[in-house]
């Protein structure tokens, strides 16, 4: 067990390939536990999740995400530095993950509630450790139409589908892209201002 | 030290007063580091952090901040439920902590970057569980006109400012706010539905 939280973080990697063999629905619960505990605006606390583990739903979840995922990728729209991003790294319109991966986790917010998105994507990284520290891998996937992917999951309009999660034990050997260096990242009492 | 996420998780609490005595710099850095850990939109790493100790620096954000909060809080466009929902906690427009935490960080987002801010507030989940492990108290303050704050601190237009983070040990002895059961959060397969 990991007793530091940036060591848990900095082992965590996002994976997309996943063996489908079981993994224990106590650890995903786990991990949702750890979420719920996450601040939100006003402690609105605008999360649900829907853990799916039915494969006929994760297959029409796969059809229909892969459906938009085609058109974006063939589409015009596709930044050139982005395509080129997604082709080294042999990222597709197909997602196999969607199916492959034993439990996907679905996780709406409450769109009425202050700071739904920020609340539940602040939600999102507790899990994300927890998962990590549970040695289960993960994927912070966003379907590029969210709302065709909710319908298929029942979830009203009232609620955005914000992340599919899919969870399992890692089946790929790629590494963790690299971080930027802290010095990069932090200025101290004035943007671009280092310390003295 | 802490061995679990959900422990951390469940340990934290959002702190309004701060006590003004030193802390030590390199804890901040380290909740910095695990936040750069996260995993991010096509790995861009859009956050940005200025940590501020600089004690008029503080004084002109919070003058600012409080600027608007007084508007909005004397404003008629306030929902009746978020009114009673901050009287019962004594909050009010004015921003103590921003002058008394030792450390306020500001996290700040590249707009340009895909799923900037769900990325940024997925870091800032991890930076919170990481100052937890360090014992050091914090809030996710949200300013009501953020680009009025982010100009105190000569943040570029091209990034948005997403949450001013006071740290410190804390001052009040208020509890947690309660959070909804398990079984309140999670569906199975399909939204509504339980586990059977």
């Amino acid at each position: 067990m990991e007793c530091s939280v940036y060591r848990l973080a900095e082992r965590r990697r996002s994976v997309r390939r996943f063996h489908s063999g079981q993994v224990s629905l106590e650890d995903v619960l786990y991990a949702v536990r750890t979420a719920l505990q996450a601040p939100s605006g006003a402690n609105r606390q605008p999360w649900r999740f829907v853990i799916i583990y039915d494969q006929r739903v994760k297959a029409r979840l796969r059809m229909v995400c892969e459906q938009w995922e085609r058109r974006f990728h063939e589409g015009r729209g596709l930044p050139e530095w982005f395509r080129r991003w997604m082709e080294e790294r042999e990222i597709g319109w197909e997602k196999p993950f969607l199916t492959e991966a034993p439990y996907i986790l679905a996780v709406a917010a409450d769109k009425k509630a202050p700071y739904s998105r920020e609340s539940t994507w602040l939600a999102i990284g507790y899990l994300l450790l927890a998962l990590e520290e549970k040695g289960l891998a993960s994927l912070t996937y966003t379907p590029t139409n969210p709302r065709a992917a909710a319908r298929i999951l029942g979830i009203p309009d009232s609620y955005s589908l914000e992340a599919l999660i899919p969870i399992g034990r890692p089946a790929d050997n790629k590494g963790k892209e690299p971080r930027m260096r802290l010095e990069d990242a932090v200025f101290y009492n004035m943007w671009g201002a280092k310390n003295d």
